[in-house]
């Protein structure tokens, strides 16, 4: 069964998406925790990044990149934004297909909730 | 001027390591946010996430496959964690050297902060 993300990735369910190349799609979030909140999502189903097998060591570093593409792109670069990976029960992790959540837009607290 | 994380990395300043490898350190958080909470950071000093290279991709995706490792190390993989990367003044970024938090041992609230 694919997941609500990879129905994302594929175009079968619409999202508001600002960036996507051959690896990875970025679109909002529609429950936003910040006034920027977008999650980045590979295409390939990795469930959770526990999960992740050492040839996805290229597609996790593209990833990490394009946070920073995608921080410019939003204008979240300078002010600054928050990168977070839900894994398992204790995190609250939802869809089991490996996101990450960048949000920014406001001062963000600590601890990480 | 080495930063705190980089004295960390050589040994200069001492922490509680639990995880070393070629590429990155990974030790205790002196300020713990949750029952578990370390910091991965990597041996060579890139500022924050945002000012990543293209050149650092296989650093990057060696550090989100060691996150996994470090999780299952502590006992944390099943029962979840969080992983966190502040980058810049709204995410309260405070060293200005590259590091992953990883946080578990308790049930970790939305939004992250």
């Amino acid at each position: 069964m694919a997941t609500l993300f990879e129905k994302i990735c594929t175009g079968e369910i619409p999202a508001d998406i600002v960036y996507q190349d051959e690896v990875c799609v970025c679109f909002r979030d529609i429950n936003p925790g910040a006034p920027t909140h977008v999650l980045l999502v590979p295409r390939k189903a990795i469930p959770r990044l526990a999960m992740a097998q050492e040839d996805d060591a290229a597609l996790l570093g593209h990833m990490l990149l394009t946070v920073g593409k995608v921080a410019r792109l939003l204008g979240v670069d300078e002010s600054g934004f928050r990168l977070v990976i839900n894994n398992g029960p204790h995190a609250g992790e939802t869809v089991p297909h490996l996101h990450m959540h960048i949000l920014g837009g406001r001062d963000l607290e600590w601890p990480p909730g």
